[in-house]
């Protein structure tokens, strides 16, 4: 991967970097747009959603492209097809909310890097073969309500009637925020976009991960959305005093622990997927007092479904043999499971010429984080393109890109719609006029 | 240890065994003054600290001995010597206070065995040729103001005057604390038996520990009370999303703090003392968050003082190596260090003579728990027998022992006490007559 591309690798022309100069500029805007002085929260259905969805319809107003609210407080846009009359519809977004204390460019950067895109088409009169709709997802986070995708799961039609009862920290229930916001919640099926003639849906997001960073590349493209399986675990030895009770007839529940936090790295390496432990607690817990059990969080994602549930299983059978012979007990408690969202592998192709059209090496890097894309693929194809973040940092302050790099991903995401406009023509050639 | 003696072991006399239910009567009958409802919590100068005192103070007064209260608070009590004048005095004692939520014997016992056995020397009009005296410490777990062994520092000398400005959980200082209690704070110093001519000091303890229900034997004698360093301990590495960060780019701190925790089983095996982690955080701490720090307590223990420092410097040196090749920090903190107290050889060989004369096996056991007997070495030579309990529990509700045992330690320690007459008229011929 580090090896150079024999021609040279893309240099942004000065209009490119002006592009990617603006969607850097909005980014810092919207990032001043805050419910917290000393850092960015944009929570779903908030004073500041509102702020912000009403900026962002500024631009695309600016841009003379069409500007909605859908019935989930989701911000839409729409470059129109060029011919009249019924047309199939490319749908392009991420999401507009942030965790509290985030950076600038989660979510927030595949929507202004889309709208920058889709202006440019404007601004050229060029013509596409079907319309060019926006999403700029008013939750995806979670922060408020605990819930994470509740924008983009609206658009998909996928939104349950029992989160209306969900509250915030303040009590407030979704339902009540939804009206609080302008949002009829019996309405909420007019958000959904399923059942309509979609092309696909293109998302732009910052990898947050350093695989791009050590590859020295700006670009990725994401094959699949990882499905993850999240653990309780618990081990129960022997609880006992620090000082009289001698090393060989000790059951110290974290010395079994510490064993299984070492079990999760080697079956992850071993599997060539992740797994993490990132909460362990031991009980009762005093620097005195040998543990008695202990409680960890075990988090695994893999690409395919198959590969992480033969991970657990492997992982499972080998802690138990760990804890089985010091003569402890185990339980296992699953907290999360997410099946992995697979890209479309002609969206992958039309992402990789994009890139590779650039001379850049399009990584391909199975996203460990989830996204709106996941929703998406439950009414259409889905394709992702992934930005270089400095160090992999996300949800924080330091999140970073560079202005090369975002003109590297307007470039890309403008080539892949003239190659998707190109396959429309082609494949539907009521449109070949425009 | 499991060979059985030649002779028949130990067989209590029904005058033993009922001298041993009496013990354990009142050992129930302390632990129903209490200032919580379900279950055993009596600290330092509160209203159940005096019912106490003023319990064990009748018991000694049926008994027809000496019973006051000294300036600290500790019940105190005398069989005095049978002969007129000046003469030395033997100390035996143990606490009268308890951890929240404790068990009935963990200091009682050997408050009351001691009592027990004084009684028993009165009622039968056995002359001693020095006065023995009992203390019943008012506080050793430093359960209200936080330090330990305040009772038997006071009787040591070596109270410190800002120990008066400790506060409890509601603000009250133990000034305060000492003055409502009756005691002037003023006077602190009179508790102090530093000074005096002292025989020596015996304390009857409950094990704590499993190794003599290992053993199968009643009792054991401790060679020292360990010294003990303790150390919070904490590893950086790099914090990242844990579905985003490849394996092989991880600095993930908690892997990092499992191996140390093995380190520190390890060390101890080597060194063959006793070393724990009883805390350990995670931070930022969420499931899906790589540890990007680590923070741990160790607990290292030993006999003797220069074996624990050999012990942290072999376990600081493999951690580091553990740390760096992860190109991890790591930082220690020390948080307390208490040197090893040796128990005095000759009063370990009085205790063992006396248990091998029941025919029974007295286990050598360093004691990893601290104990009145660490402040008492400050003024004099001290010794420790230990009681078997069930499973080693202490500090819970299940703390038990048997009433065959308890009529061991009340069996050993009157033949210790006759062996230490015998040799007081040896050494010191103007107590002859006695």
């Amino acid at each position: 991967m580090d090896t150079p591309p024999e021609q040279p690798a893309f240099e942004p022309t000065p209009a490119q970097r002006a592009a990617a100069a603006r969607v850097m500029a909005r980014c810092d805007e919207l990032a001043a747009i805050s419910s917290i002085d000393d850092g960015v929260y944009r929570s779903y259905l908030t004073p500041e959603h509102a702020r912000c969805n009403a900026c962002v319809a500024g631009w695309l107003e600016e841009a003379g492209l069409a500007a909605w609210q859908d019935a989930a407080g989701n911000l839409c846009g729409r470059l129109a097809a060029a011919a009249p009359g019924p047309q199939r519809t490319l749908l392009l977004g991420s999401h507009l909310d942030t965790v509290r204390n985030a950076g600038k460019y989660d979510g927030i950067l595949g929507v202004l890097v889309a709208l920058e895109v889709m202006a440019g088409f404007r601004a050229a009169e060029e013509a596409l073969p079907f319309h060019v709709d926006l999403l700029g997802f008013g939750d995806e986070e979670g922060a408020r309500f605990g819930t994470t995708l509740l924008g983009s799961r609206a658009v998909a039609g996928t939104w349950e009637p029992a989160w209306f009862d969900l509250r915030d920290r303040d009590g407030t229930t979704l339902g009540e925020a939804l009206r609080a916001f302008g949002c009829d919640p019996a309405a909420i099926g007019e958000a959904s976009r399923a059942g309509e003639d979609l092309v696909g849906y293109l998302e732009v997001h910052i990898e947050q991960g350093p695989v791009l960073e050590e590859n020295h590349q700006p670009l990725g493209v994401v094959p699949s959305i990882a499905g993850a399986r999240r653990f309780r675990v618990r081990v129960s030895g022997r609880a006992g005093h620090a000082g009289t009770v001698p090393m060989n007839m000790r059951q110290d529940a974290l010395v079994a622990a510490a064993g299984a936090v070492h079990l999760v790295e080697r079956i992850a390496e071993r599997f060539e997927i992740v797994a993490t432990v990132g909460q362990l607690q031991c009980y009762p817990g005093a620097p005195n007092v040998i543990p008695g059990d202990c409680e960890f969080s075990v988090d695994i994602r893999a690409g395919r479904d198959r590969t992480r549930d033969l991970a657990v299983e492997a992982l499972k059978e080998e802690v138990a043999r760990l804890t089985g012979t010091r003569g402890m007990r185990v339980a296992w408690e699953e907290t999360h499971r997410a099946s992995a969202v697979e890209c479309a592998s002609w969206l992958q192709r039309l992402l990789e010429s994009a890139v590779l059209d650039l001379r850049l090496n399009p990584v391909s890097i199975v996203s460990g984080a989830g996204h709106d894309a996941m929703s998406l693929a439950e009414i259409t194809d889905v394709g992702m393109l992934f930005v270089r973040c400095a160090e992999g940092i996300s949800h924080h302050p330091a999140e970073a890109v560079t202005e090369d790099d975002v003109a590297a991903a307007l470039a890309a995401l403008e080539l892949t719609l003239r190659a998707l406009a190109a396959r429309e023509r082609e494949e539907n050639p009521r449109c070949a006029a425009s």
